[in-house]
């Protein structure tokens, strides 16, 4: 077979001394971190999107990688890049991946000549996936890329519209547990608004939950057994995204009762100006943690920069809630990033993916740090000890009145007894970890 | 008895020509509009704690204003307010207010002081509301400006504190009910977090709840007949505030089964990157809209400015969303605005409350001639007509399969009936309304 | 010859009462405003790329407009866009435009092939240009599309780009002094910076402006007349652009030395968090005034959604600086303004244009409005009038020394004198000059 | 003497395993990094006002810490926070401290009064150096708190606080000379506008300039021999502040001829969307690099919360920064932060510091890694080869013509000779030198 990264090398673990920018320096697949192998914990997907598809344009540029192989026969062409980005993920030794239908065969220009042209790539990712010994994490169906999505897919004020998606969300779907996957996303990104002006608010939300249970309860009827999830954005590319953050979304799924987890992109996040942190928080706080789409933004920039997550900060206290949560299930890290457009060589594909893998495991090595250093969690036990005797456990067994409470503050006349929320200490502390 | 702005006359509409900056351009309370009296439509309210309280003062700056009279003695001083401030509502002639329990009766040494205090204060607002016909929107209690509630209050890491909040929330709902209020507001300041690293997130969101539902419940058992609100906030001064927006306070209000409307501060709506239109869309889309907290801030800034509201854009958009949720019925136009620290005259504080309500004037009055014009509300039903019949009303209807539409989709081909969002003739109308 | 837009007609003024929205509400080319016809005042400019070139791709999705008028071939698409063209400017009455020379003319697989379809394209508008009646308000070379710009053009890290730039910028310039353009144009959208981990700062903004002495003097040498202008933009697509705001862009002008002026965009200044207004007077306040790309953005959004501007605020605020700057001489009005992706008909290319030509006619109407009621100009002129006598007139003239400054103020003790800012009262007056 | 904080010890460096609070974990003194002591290249300097006079009030609540030392006289209360604070600097071991005049001793009732405070409190300073061996890193005025400062110090529209503030700086200055000052700061925390409504910006940034040229001119004549810095902001107390960030304060200083170096702080240039390496990336590019006030903002909330720095990435990059430009002549690392609200017993006032010295510490011993390791370096070098020989030494050399880059651009054809831009991969050098 064609070997399309001729000069790049399976890459290994080879320490933190090691100046090979396509060597990990702290990713060790093997290595057992809290209890399990870090490939196990961290469970890399690659998103075949950013990773084999996209070529570095923006809104103001076109594309600077080269990623056709020299072909150009859209069916070629598809091909070429499923052999191409099966030898990538192989080489880097990400077991799972995730991809749209639209991004791994060429739409036509009826539906059933799409799903035609799905069905042939969905044989060859089925080799692909025995060859190699690789995952499907999740899928999904893009229903924002092409202009009839141009006022939503479920959420479109055109009926047409919301029965074409339906359509290509169940060819999605039954394309997902065909290839076994562990899951099934909906990212959103055009279930919102540009303008209030010309929308129906009431109706869009609620058709969007139909669009919902009519979907996802297909894919059970068909003996998918994976999790679905919802994919937080708050806006970008619409003025307002319905999905806006992991509560708003959480609130939804319960107001409509559908049976859904979080997918959370870091970068989402941050635009709702929310950190990854609390996202995951929040996800687990509620039960609705699912998976990760693990990038970063840049806070000073208010668009999706989807970049490689470079910041152990952040990593660390992501897998912190992730280990937390009880680690992934179904769910994985999935990078839904993008090498920047300035990163154009075949090689930064790999470097890009080698360098947020090695954030990542950073992260998980440090979150496991901190848990077992114990100082942290210590600290937010005991400032919460007033909560396990006494007044404090009667509010929270709900016996407590409100008379007793009126009754124990008169008598108390004040409050003497707060302690010091020691920010600073314990931000201290996780400096000391990362870096002691 | 005393004048406290001898100089201010009672304030009257005299119309779009007058440059007299003490009097109204386009608010007339008997005026009619959209069925109502304008006074009524409106239900304008004058927050005690900027109009007689706040003097100035910044993070970087001591108070401009002198709103002591001469006073110094606590309660002395309390009293002047008091009557200084219903001097003002009286001349500015609006007829709600909202307060604090702590803007109203000074702070004691215990909660049996403050309470005291409170009582005395209460007697005097009693016979002033009754002299000057003046009613009370709702009450509050100030659980976020006491160190006491550094690290909350409902959300407080400490049981102390929680009684406490709870004591002084049960006498403010006392006092509220007392003065017939047709609301009682929680604005949660201190209940958020500062850090993950010490936040046990969980525990504080169920504690908020276990406080709104003893805190409510208790009103209810005691007469109080009116409307509770959350007002959401995103942050500040927290760095997270649960109570986020309008979207994630209605998931935590039904989570927990609490019985309780929205109260939507446009700067704080903002600074969740909301505009004030879209929260009360959702508002009123859910069925929680309830009352408003009449301001702006400014996009440009990330602190809430609490300005008083001068774009008839925001104030129209926002008229049309209370008229289309049927107008107030407890809630009104709570002025939480303040003069800016550089009008610092007694004057101003007339000046700045006309133009905040000759600002709410116009937008009452184009939102209901945007209303009367219809191409804004007969292109949005136009816009979603393909779901009043065929396949779209099978969607709507709940009746459809999933494999129905995909055979519709796959007969269809691909999607040819979409049509324009016309999101600039909408705009062009909205200009058209306001200045032709 | 062939009629593009066979259903829109000649757009004609008919006053505020038409509901007609293929015609102008308030603009009315011909009505005198401050002593110049309305489009003598405003000039009026198409941009070429966002009017024919652009169809509504954005990050998220595919084209939505089809403006390819049934044309395969480069250079009949070319040529079919300039017809096109020049009838959308006809019918609305538009007597400026402005170009990038990659939107008229397909780049060809050579510098030397791009300038010679540049040539043919050339005498096309030559002709055209003459035909209509239309003149060049400013073109400007695009060196950020293409993939060899990835670090810059002028700015890059690449010489051989560097060369390539200033060539292909000779061409622009040799273009504009044919076609009697009024300016030339220089927005470094690669002049930044995507990391500073890999950037030579000072080399950069040095080659910056060796590459704009080069480009300007040459310009100058073959007759151009005209004016040069920078546009700023803080960032997007880079993290920074050097030319960050009209501050930061005036700086470097001097320190270079440069003679050139600015180019202000509104949705470029928002990105900066300044208002249009502001980049305004920074401009003319320090004499460099030039030219307007009239637009807005969101400010809830952080990148440049380039709308047709909307609100009557900005839009008068803006004029009232553009007309105390002296009215445009060699600048104008701009729309660098695109349909919104949804609003894909050819008709919204119509409509969107009137809305933002209304809204500027709307604007111009209102400033002048606003200087001939003359309260806030008053308003202003007595604020400062302690600096027209007394200690202030030395301060301004700098005869006072610092220690007559301080005997002056040991005497005062303290000052007393200071006046309210009046900002509400102020914000009053403007709501009823549009309002009134 | 008294001993005010009886409970902490002199704060010794125990390394990276230490788990007490009050040690330094990474800040050793005495050890050599880059050619200096850690003391002598970092420079610490407390801020006096956030160390012993803030006390944790906020917009929305009262002061949590109690810095009274149980003194209510004024003058007693400042001469007790002068002791209390050499004693915390001599404890924590740092050199310097920086001072507004209003923070050492309270204003009288007029400039005479508070003239004569300050007297008596710069002879117990002056004392108190000299017993503990400290100096001042910079003196200056606080022309923000006041209410005669509300429109502006050097800015304002009232000649009389012109005079006053001159007359207040013209003392301030004296102070500093007089206690050896190695520098002079300007923050202009009201020099800037609410509303352009009100504003005649022109005037204000001339007289802005005549005030810095009075009042620096003043200090030369007297014999300081230190340097001035004007300290960016770009907002906040103002919604525009004239000093917005490092290059248009540059532009001004350059434009008014004003000999005056930059006091970067890492929140102010956050507020203006640059990161702090960016600051003092222009700031050494331009030759403005002066001091810095060490801390963090918050990039998800748009206020100035001086935050003690706790990310090791900003640390390092600003120390890369710092060292790149030579280090710390007269400058140093003050601390603009303040404890956490929360944070508000005695001992966080040390925690607080230490955690903001370690930090800054550990981004010293990285940013010598980093340059040591010289991949960076190296690969920025290599970035830009091309301008060393060839058509980008002309270039550069300022020899070459247009005409020559026309012909090397037509003859290349097009550009083939770009590199990656390596962004990933230098990030993954980040973390390795970080984490490796
Ligand atoms: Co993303
Ligand atoms: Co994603
Ligand atoms: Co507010
Ligand atoms: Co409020
Ligand atoms: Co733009
Ligand atoms: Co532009
Ligand atoms: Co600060
Ligand atoms: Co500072």
């Amino acid at each position: 077979m064609k070997e399309y990264f001729p000069s790049i090398p399976k890459i290994k673990y080879e320490g933190a001394a090691s100046d090979n920018p396509l060597a990990y320096k702290f990713y060790n697949p093997e290595e057992v971190i809290a209890g399990k192998k870090m490939k196990d914990q961290l469970r890399f997907s690659a998103a075949y999107w950013h990773t084999i598809c996209a070529a570095g344009s923006d809104m103001f540029g076109a594309a600077t990688a080269d990623k056709t192989f020299g072909n150009t026969d859209p069916m070629d062409l598809a091909k070429a890049k499923a052999y191409a980005f099966f030898e990538i993920i192989d080489k880097l030794g990400i077991e799972f991946f995730a991809f749209h239908d639209r991004d791994i065969a060429p739409e036509g220009t009826t539906l059933s000549e799409s799903n035609k042209n799905l069905d042939v790539m969905v044989d060859l990712f089925e080799s692909l996936m025995k060859e190699y010994d690789k995952k499907l994490l999740w899928g999904t169906a893009n229903m924002f890329n092409n202009p009839r999505y141009m006022h939503g897919a479920g959420t479109s004020c055109n009926a047409d519209v919301f029965a074409y998606a339906a359509a290509q969300a169940k060819k999605a779907i039954e394309v997902s547990v065909r290839l076994n996957a562990s899951g099934y996303t909906f990212w959103g990104g055009r279930e919102g608004y540009d303008t209030l002006l010309n929308t129906n608010m009431g109706l869009e939300v609620d058709n969007m939950a139909r669009f919902l249970k009519l979907t996802t309860e297909y894919g059970r009827s068909i003996g998918f057994k994976g999790a679905y999830y919802i994919e937080p954005k708050p806006k970008e590319p619409t003025k307002h995204q319905y999905d806006f953050d992991a509560a708003t979304v959480i609130g939804f799924l319960r107001k409509y009762g559908l049976d859904m987890k979080l997918n959370l992109e870091a970068n989402h996040g941050t635009l709702a100006t929310h950190t990854f942190q609390h996202e995951l928080r929040v996800a687990r706080t509620e039960g609705f943690f699912g998976s990760v789409d693990a990038n970063t933004g840049d806070l000073l920039l208010g668009w999706d920069t989807d970049q490689f997550p470079n910041d152990v900060y952040d990593t660390t206290l992501a897998l912190y809630e992730i280990i937390k949560a009880g680690g992934f299930t179904t769910g994985g890290l999935n990078f839904d990033s993008k090498a920047r457009r300035a990163s154009f060589k075949p090689e930064d594909v790999f470097i890009s993916h080698i360098m947020g893998m090695d954030s990542m495991a950073l992260g998980l090595r440090f979150a496991d740090k901190l848990i077992k250093d114990g100082r942290i969690d210590k600290f937010v036990e005991e400032r919460y000890a007033s909560y396990s005797s006494g007044i404090g456990k009667k509010i929270v067994n709900g016996t407590v009145t409100i008379q007793e409470l009126e009754k124990y503050a008169l008598e108390q006349g004040d409050v003497k007894t707060n302690q010091s929320g020691r920010q600073e200490y314990l931000e201290g502390v996780i400096n000391q970890v990362l870096f002691g």
